[in-house]
């Protein structure tokens, strides 16, 4: 079912920066630091930690300094932080973070409406992220709005290329393509990243799925079969976005990282200590959350027959 | 990203009999009747109607009898049933249903729960029910834990191919492989239908999945990358099986159509009138179902910028 022989998979936690930017209440400090600890040690490959915005546009993630400078760094985990522009760059590397993740939109008017400037502006943004960081970290760029944008609606694989090639000649090797509100479907999925891929050999992909219409894991599958291995994911489905309240948020680590395991790949994450994770977080935002293995246990779960019936 | 050239899908709404089966509360048959003749207006190909199973052992379809013969006849559409053994048969072909369903199980120990009876006796059942049936209807034959018991856990697909290759000598052309409680992942649905499809190739397949832990719409999408093109799904995602408390149900008719649609496949279905039907479910159930696009709009759906951090 795959054009693709891409086995080890990296799972990269979104929760903590995509899922808190969106909580209504501000999670404590100590909260959020305890909880990274704790993701830390599940076996992802990468957590991204906080963003380094405005507190006025950002209020719960006010505390990023002191996040990022408090929290462990274990072996083998990168830590990340988004950053909009240059400013938040300059926060970022202060307090040490592995990778710069670069954010715009593919389309003018998420871009105008996420960073309050244009595409242009934030590319020239980017490029002064680029040569700041130099070797202190890596820089990724994280692509909002590829596979469509609430605003303009339709965005085209040719503008994503040519976006992509702007980013390539700045010097960036890594790169989000962002579902940031949850439009993309399979099919999409699969022809963008093929193209990307193709065009751009030497990048780094990452993946980046709402499930805000449900299509989620069925994107994630779309991506995997293409060749990406790395996995952006949010613990319970934590996230969201303001143009779709009552959807479902980023997709969901603990399902994600069930479904990929079930599929024989390897993901090198425990599914019990990420379940173990999303109970933490549940109880730190006081609800429960869309994650469906949470609730169901795990496809290995087995029962006693006790003849209630179930039938097809 | 598929070896299958098959663009035009067939979607069969089993929310009146896989969902209404799992009701608390007695749903009122004249309620019933006006959902089912308001689904048989979407596009849909077939509608499950109800299941002829003893009253006692699922009181919530004890008007089976009524709501079969009071319902409209619409053009296209195939009025379905399930039934577990002969007696139910002869109820539903008293009723003028054009397919019967009937039902047995993969594993021995999720057939003896179901049905209270072993998987022999089963076959027995649906050998008299092939006979029975005659040229009165068409058989099919849903095939439950086809990816897996929660009791007996994996079910080999040699297990399967068995099985069906039993059915096949019984004369039924009709198979349903059933994922009861939401164990399958993608890379075993593309394997087993593949399989299942090379081996008795006359078989008109359907799939028919459970989102308990997420992965409906990514399985369902495994199944037509090889060429499935008959889908079982439930309105708004009701259904689920008492196994699995607190999780989702079946895979939700209005997601799934919105993601084929979204792929550029023809479903022949109504999204807008879908998702009627879907607000009418909920209002009768009296609660918010899991589908996803009720909640969220179609991906199409455009907002007018606000200026709303949506980052990434």
């Amino acid at each position: 079912m795959t054009d693709s022989t891409q086995k080890r998979l990296f799972i990269q936690e979104v929760s903590v920066r995509d899922g808190f930017q969106m909580e209504p209440e501000f999670i404590p400090t100590d909260d959020k630091i305890r909880l990274i600890n704790q993701i830390s040690r599940t076996g992802v490959s990468k957590i991204e930690v906080t963003s380094f915005t405005s507190p006025k546009a950002i209020p719960t993630l006010a505390d990023a300094e002191e996040v990022m400078k408090s929290i462990d760094r274990v072996d083998g985990v990168e830590y990340a932080a988004l950053v909009p522009n240059v400013r938040g760059c300059e926060r970022a590397l202060s307090c040490g973070t592995d990778e710069i993740n670069a954010v715009m939109s593919a389309s003018e008017s998420h871009n105008q409406a996420n960073l309050r400037m244009g595409r242009t502006d934030s590319l020239q943004q980017i490029r002064a992220i680029s040569e700041l960081v130099g070797t202190q970290a890596v820089v990724n760029v994280s692509l909002s709005t590829a596979f469509g944008c609430p605003f303009d609606g339709d965005v085209p694989a040719t503008e994503i290329i040519r976006l992509v090639d702007q980013l390539a000649s700045l010097g960036v090797k890594r790169l989000t393509l962002c579902d940031t509100t949850g439009m993309a479907n399979p099919v999409q999925v699969a022809a963008l990243f093929r193209q990307v891929g193709a065009t751009f050999p030497g990048l780094v992909l990452t993946a980046h799925f709402h499930n805000t219409r449900g299509m989620g894991l069925a994107n994630a599958v779309a991506a995997w079969q293409t060749g990406v291995v790395h996995f952006d994911s949010s613990l319970g489905g934590l996230g969201g976005c303001p143009y779709a309240p009552g959807a479902s948020g980023n997709v969901c680590t603990e399902d994600m990282v069930h479904m990929f395991n079930a599929m024989g790949l390897t993901t090198g994450v425990s599914l019990e200590a990420l379940l173990d994770c999303a109970r933490a977080l549940q109880t730190l935002v006081h609800r429960d959350l869309p994650g469906q293995v949470l609730k169901a246990g795990p496809s290995t779960r087995r029962y006693t027959r006790k003849g209630a019936t179930c039938q097809a």
